[in-house]
């Protein structure tokens, strides 16, 4: 009988999970869900007779290994970090792996012991990186049958909040990783321009952003989305003149979360010395400039060349940086850990709230001496904070990856991403009756 | 006899080794000096019997070790990342080992070792780190004996151009190594102001500057330098209110600095695809946003919202960064080491080129109910681009050091750096007979 093994239920397993167990008890398969946490939320919600919890870490070898013997899928939810340990543990017992993290130098390192143990390793099948992939190389690959050649590729994504649930001066609340939300942007930005390779420190990221309109949803901006050079090669984009990714926030987001980089609040090389007996006020005059008796709300202003006023300020404010507020740590922390700490609280996304995920690709090329451009995206709401739009678009592609991998409609091996027709056909097929449906236009150029 | 073993003959070892022969011929010792480099220039304008020249390469051991064989003391000039490879040499070999760089943390861990070995390891005995230590810490000692109690220490270097060699519109020459000049800052920046710690992000160093001026040398400018909190406990200032480090330059550099900053050009994280083939112009484009005519003088001016006649965009076209000149590189480079080529060739200290080291220590304190405050500074100027005030202060202290050693004057052992009596004051008195003079005022604040 067919058992699958998964890994982690965090805050992106709802739909992946349910899906699962669904297509379980239509055929007849097993479930087992690893995971560390006794008090969890999700879990605690599901009645199966296919499924069986276990309790456990994968940080022990001893207690985990045992539960890969004779597993037809194993998922892995958890932190990136963790996945290489599962993944060693895949090929010793002969088991196959799906994730929906980038495959890092470790993993594609594995490559060839998975090719020669004819086991698959599938990743980023998740939104971003997953649903990304597919949906524009189902897009390239088309125009590419037709003859057209590409000049440029942008691709933009975000996940935000619902308008509905959306109240708040930032416009966002988180619907992932909060501390991916601190650190997002750190390292050096690389995209290639008209044949122009170019790059941004992340201390000017904030402040170089494009507008956009997304059908149906209105202005959004994005700022430029670590090294888009990354996409050339798994895209087959050796020679395209443009290639740009971006991440959508609504407007005047970026140029407020800028004031918190220029503070220097991301930062998370060091600790902050006597952080823990701080309020949030100490900690944002931690950055400025010693003065007896200026306010912390002046020095910030005039330190960030800021009317007193101005929306930015207004929302540093609204986040609470110059509030006595007591930051009560266990101990001194990182300035990264601190905001995180200030974000999690009040960008919280509330039982009811709808978070929303929104994707945008635009497709530049050259068909029968015609300039082209299609424009291709998707967005979709979340339906409460623990159905959101986030784990439905990270969850369900994988969720499908591994159904139709037990259905023998995946015969690839090796370490790969679905960036080929014989995985992404199916999934965004099947995604799309499930809601999550990409709208192309296309116009001249 | 006494027998000095020297690694390295670079840019600052022109005193250290007139200074080292000289005392050998008086005293009979005897000197050996390891260098690189073939066409070393300061060896080949040495002649002393007692001294030997070997060319070979500390990478490799088998070629050194036997060099390292009953030797008083070994000096290393070597870039700071091959001292810990001569130090361990010098633990099993039984001798003694001077060097002008911080003590790193694989340093410190030989501490113990060197102390059972019963070893003197005596590190920054140069400028900063090594007079700024002797000088504060002079005055300090002297303080606390008289019934002191400190509120305030702070602590100012630079390495510029002497003003009769100041013909260019930064008023900067590179005196120390160009690598250093490029990514100076990197990291975060660390102090403490009446009682309040501060932190200073890498992109917003060279905006927080302060004016000070220097007697009989007119008005500068500093930035925070590194961590001044590592400054603490060497000093043993755990309670003191204040203490910050600056690094000295003339006014209008930092921000015309800022601006390289700011574009990305000091980063040395990735390598620039293609920019082997570059001009300078491309170069600087990279880091701009792409436009088919806007040209890249505007573009530069624009992004950092600055005039086009201002200052700091004067400074960079004067840098050459708009010039159409090839970079010509063998392979494509970082940022940072594009940066260094430049800079490297248009602030070259010329042959007849006088340099300047400055060193201003503000030493704010009570006694007997009354604040007072020690101003000490200090500045010494070249002979010309190898006889370098730089060389003179960064050779000297190090040099005496050996010497006052060989002489049986320091018996202290373990890994120590000059913070203490025994060694500074004897190195302090004798850098006033070579003309390097602290200058004393008191005042009452």
């Amino acid at each position: 009988v067919k058992h699958i093994l998964i890994f982690g239920a965090g805050r992106s397993s709802w739909f992946l999970i349910n899906y699962l167990i669904n297509e379980a008890e239509k055929s007849n398969w097993k479930i087992t869900i690893v995971e560390r946490n006794k008090d969890n939320e999700i879990l605690q919600s599901l009645k199966s007779n296919v499924l069986e919890i276990v309790y456990g870490d994968v940080s022990n070898p001893k207690e985990i290994e045992p539960l890969l013997v004779d597993k037809s899928a194993v998922v892995s939810l958890l932190p990136p970090s963790l996945h290489i340990i599962i993944a060693e543990m895949c090929i010793d017992k002969k088991a196959h792996f799906f994730t929906a993290s980038y495959v890092n130098d470790e993993m594609q390192k594995l490559s060839e012991r998975v090719e020669a143990s004819n086991l698959l390793f599938l990743n980023e099948l998740g939104l971003d990186p997953g649903i990304d992939h597919m949906s524009a190389m189902r897009v390239i690959d088309r125009v590419r049958e037709e003859g057209g050649e590409f000049l440029g590729f942008e691709s933009f994504c975000g996940g935000l909040v619902a308008p509905e649930s959306d109240n708040n001066p930032w416009n966002y609340k988180i619907t992932w990783s909060p501390r991916n939300v601190v650190v997002a942007g750190q390292g050096v930005v690389k995209f290639k321009q008209e044949n122009q390779f170019k790059y941004i420190p992340y201390y000017r990221l904030f402040r170089r952003t494009e507008r956009l309109v997304v059908p149906g949803l209105g202005e959004f901006e994005a700022y430029p989305n670590r090294d888009s050079l990354d996409y050339i090669n798994p895209y087959n984009f050796a020679s395209i003149p443009t290639i740009f990714r971006g991440t959508l926030r609504k407007p005047g987001f970026c140029r407020a979360w800028d004031c918190m980089v220029q503070l220097g609040l991301t930062d998370d090389s060091y600790i902050i010395e006597g952080s823990r007996n701080m309020t949030i006020r100490d900690f944002t005059n931690s950055f400025l400039f010693y003065h007896p008796t200026d306010s912390v709300e002046l020095k910030t202003a005039f330190y960030l060349k800021l009317d007193r006023d101005s929306d930015e300020i207004m929302k540093l404010q609204w986040l609470g940086l110059f509030d006595s507020t007591p930051l009560n740590l266990e101990k001194d922390a990182s300035p990264a850990q601190i905001l995180q700490l200030i974000i999690e609280d009040k960008w919280k996304l509330e039982k009811t709230d709808k978070d929303m995920v929104v994707m945008l690709h635009l497709f530049d090329y050259m068909m029968n001496g015609v300039k082209k451009r299609i424009k291709s995206y998707m967005y979709v709401k979340g339906e409460d904070s623990i159905k959101t739009a986030m784990a439905k678009t990270v969850g369900l592609p994988l969720a499908i990856a591994v159904k139709l991998f037990l259905q023998g409609k995946i015969r690839s091996t090796g370490v790969l991403i679905p960036n080929f027709k014989e995985v992404y056909d199916p999934i965004l097929d099947e995604l799309e009756t499930l809601g999550i449906v990409f709208t192309e236009n296309e116009e001249k150029l």
